[in-house]
């Protein structure tokens, strides 16, 4: 099974004072591989700013097992899936230096409109979802 | 029992285009509110850089209930314990504009030195951690 | 003649691997030095979202003189006056640890609607404004 | 003449509640620009974390002509050059959904060590930025 996977080099702006990635930008490194999922899977047209629809965060964790640093390449695969009202998407961050896992972690979403109010979900987007891959012994540890 | 409190402005720059604060920066809210209940408890001088020695963060989750927006002010009460190695933060965060609970969260850390190795902590913050209330029944959900 | 100041202590996430303060994030403490200005003037409720108005930065700069660090307390400076259409802030950034200038900056502003077009200013900031300090011979070097 | 570029799309994160980039993270956009052209013209190797230098930034400045927006990709085109100890970086910042320039500006840089004390630079950078294209006529507005 193969799974979405988004790579970017590690900023210097979004390392800290440990001379490694601060744990707060790994939500934002997260983000970015949902966005760029969504635009492999041809979803862009239905998000905002295209749609009046977004994917509000209604809760996120995250394991850290190892650092990552300026000079890495930060490698991140994910798996969606939605259960009713809610999108599941999990997260596991490599890094090119090392075979060991960086961290793990988990976003759940639901749609909502620019009033942040619940919407449904569009059809193509229900449609995607049902073909992603989705296993339940997801890598939460190296 | 009263629970250490912190309170800021949510910045201009911390919210996205949906008009809230991003998910991202709660964490970075909890940080602070972290950093100020240490300079409340005089263990500034136990930590990094006036100690070889930092909590790294080795997971931490957030549950969000209502978005909180520029020209709101971010209330985040916490407690912590210790378990051994591991000492737990939990977070409510709440408006000056509503009743409602915004999010709640929890950060789980292990004292590092420089080189990013686990250290003991030292016998004034154990000390001062075993004098802090705690609750199981934090809450969680508004 | 006294200047509005603003004070903040520095956040273990805004420092990079160099230990200081990243230089990204000095045009974000401007900010909240702003706001603060603008919110102690009683200017909240002519600025977004209270009302269809923002200041708009159509310009910056920054000179760095010293690094900050986190355990620092951030304390900024700032005057403020209008030109026509556009408003000019500086700021004189120090730390509560030495005497000397760490960073002088300046942002230049023009109201704007939320479609961001360029609106008047309401009489009571205009009124503001001509009320405020101002010296061409800015601290730009410490 | 052709000078370096380099493109990333504009994260969610990175907009504010006008629904644009937030003017703080363009210095962010720039250094991820800077990055990547002492990548691409191999001098990692003469940087932090691989050698004890790094450019830290004495100045700046940011000229704002157009908004960038979440679903744009912002295209960064950079000029350098070396006038004794200073380092300057020019950059132009368009977007793929329109030919206007968004914003230009200017970061100037010595090279320091870990303690932030002024080093010399390598003999590879010095004949690296010798052979670098630089233009006067640099396109700050469009």
């Amino acid at each position: 099974m193969s799974f979405f996977e988004y790579s970017r080099a590690v900023a210097f702006c979004d390392t800290d004072a440990m001379a490694v990635v601060h744990h707060a930008n790994y939500l934002r490194y997260f983000e970015e591989a949902r966005v760029a999922w969504m635009r492999d899977r041809d979803l862009s047209d239905t998000h905002f700013p295209k749609a009046d629809s977004a994917l509000a965060v209604v809760s996120s964790r995250i394991f850290h097992y190892k650092p990552i640093a300026f000079d890495d390449i930060a490698i991140i695969r994910l798996q969606v899936k939605r259960e009713r009202l809610r999108i599941y998407f999990r997260y596991a961050m490599h890094s090119d230096k090392t075979d060991d896992m960086i961290a793990s972690g988990e976003t759940v979403h639901v749609a909502v409109n620019k009033e942040l109010r619940p919407v449904r979900l569009t059809e193509k987007f229900t449609q995607t979802l049902e073909k992603e891959p989705w296993i339940e012994t997801w890598p939460w540890n190296s």
